[in-house]
């Protein structure tokens, strides 16, 4: 875990060089190192590597990938951040990107960490041209209009509506979060280059149900851990009267779904040998206390 | 040019497919194609198709990257007009996209159509694989962090300063308008797939003479213009004390400026035999009136 994390930290360094002092759009590259740099648990580029390696790949291989999807993943918490959206005034114990720079700033700063994914995938000097144009098309569809950003607009539009069915719920989850963990792992596999179809649609679905895992476990720590451990307030899913799965069914079979899922996670990892990394950190991440 | 205009609304519809009453983030689609329905010059994705027929292009080949281009330059557009930024309810006469859709939607339209232009070209079926990383790679860049949203940054900041030099403005334009027009004919050479690296070099070199041209010819409009006939209130250069052609160097400098810029753009498409069409609509860039 560590030395992928490690992994992933230095690529994004790299992949968003630091400007000269001199350089007219310098605030802007601040902006975005800013905000990559904040940390989080990186779970997208983890599982980028992870998977390539579980699959024999060379992790060289997977480093324009990896630091892509956690760009793409740090964009959308910039402007879900913003005032006219969520207005959250910190983001892991920091200020939010637009409380440090502007609005305006990390309007722009979200709209170029949008956008430096499909650069540095197209320029890579590891991947063949097939590679890239497959990545970049997996990766731009599950960002996109049907995907995350989908999800966030279909999230946006949820707000106040106490009354969403399963369905719903899992439908707004998939796309929120889902899509971008699932391709993760789907990327990962193209890396390596030796997925068979088999092997990238079990990626594809561990993606999902772990991602769906991931939600309800939020749903659950939402009401089940303190302030101090979880890193921000609790309690804000009922003050905002969301629908969650702990809304919908309570704790206990709340936490009965995240078991499950998880599970069922597991159970996709069984056609790729190598799986022990894969399947240690799908438990770490259903016994996560934040 | 009709041709060409009716291609690029054509293209925009077909990718950016309505979706139906039923799906739950069909309001995003519908903003995103309020913006993308409201017109303007469609001098970029013309550019496109221009440049691929001059040199013996199939047209089909540059409808994914025009469409793409023109999608690049909305989002910039509904990103600009938010009111964090330069907070314009109007849009060519109609309320701008975060009056007819709210600031959130308006926000993630523009997210969704930043990503939208790489998903099109990585699953067009005209274009190779290599085709498509080469245009993908500078379709980014021209967009990116020093391209068209760095430029947004520097205009940003440069608000209020009526002291830029020459060589300021001209980095400025260069970068919020130059790029994605330059990249507009070089994506159409590249389309072509004929293209020699001299005619590429005049491409790119055509698409800079001419974007800074169209800038000072904006800069003069806005003197010279009335409200009417440009369609957007005239003297708000002046007003918000900005740096421009006109204020560095008085109008008949500034018509000069335009009238030089636009011959040396010319002569940049002499190494094109089939340049007819680029010529004329050279000359109609440069005698506009909005």
């Amino acid at each position: 875990m560590n030395e992928y994390i490690g992994r992933v930290e230095a690529d994004l360094k790299k992949y968003n060089a630091h400007s000269h002092a001199t350089d007219p759009q310098k605030n802007l590259i601040e902006a975005m190192n800013y905000s990559l740099e904040a940390g989080g648990k990186r779970i997208r580029p983890v599982l980028v590597y992870a998977f390539c390696e579980a699959l024999g790949g060379d992790l060289d291989t997977a480093a324009a990938p990896a630091a892509a999807i956690e760009m793409i993943h740090t964009f959308s918490l910039i402007h879900d951040d913003l005032p006219a959206m969520d207005n959250d005034d910190f983001r892991r114990g920091k200020p939010s990107c637009h409380k440090a720079y502007g609005e305006a700033m990390a309007i722009l700063a979200g709209d170029a960490l949008s956008v430096l994914p499909y650069e540095i995938i197209a320029d890579d000097t590891q991947l063949t041209a097939e590679q890239k144009v497959m990545l970049i098309s997996l990766v731009a569809r599950a960002a996109g209009k049907s995907g995350m950003i989908g999800g966030q607009v279909i999230d946006m539009e949820s707000e106040g509506k106490t009354d969403l069915t399963e369905a719903e719920l899992e439908n707004l989850y998939r796309r929120k979060t889902g899509e971008l963990i699932s391709v993760s792992c789907v990327m990962g596999c193209m890396c390596a280059g030796t997925a068979s179809p088999d092997v990238l649609y079990s990626a594809a679905d561990y993606g999902f149900k772990l991602g769906l895992a991931f939600q309800v476990i939020d749903d659950i720590l939402d009401v089940t851990s303190t302030t101090e451990e979880l890193g921000k307030p609790v309690g804000s899913d009922a003050e905002e009267n969301k629908t969650t799965y702990v809304s919908l069914f309570g704790l206990e079979k709340a936490r009965e779904t995240a078991n499950k899922l998880t599970n069922e996670a597991m159970a996709c990892l069984d056609i790729i040998e190598d799986n022990s990394f894969l399947k240690q950190l799908t438990e770490m991440l259903l016994n996560r206390k934040n």
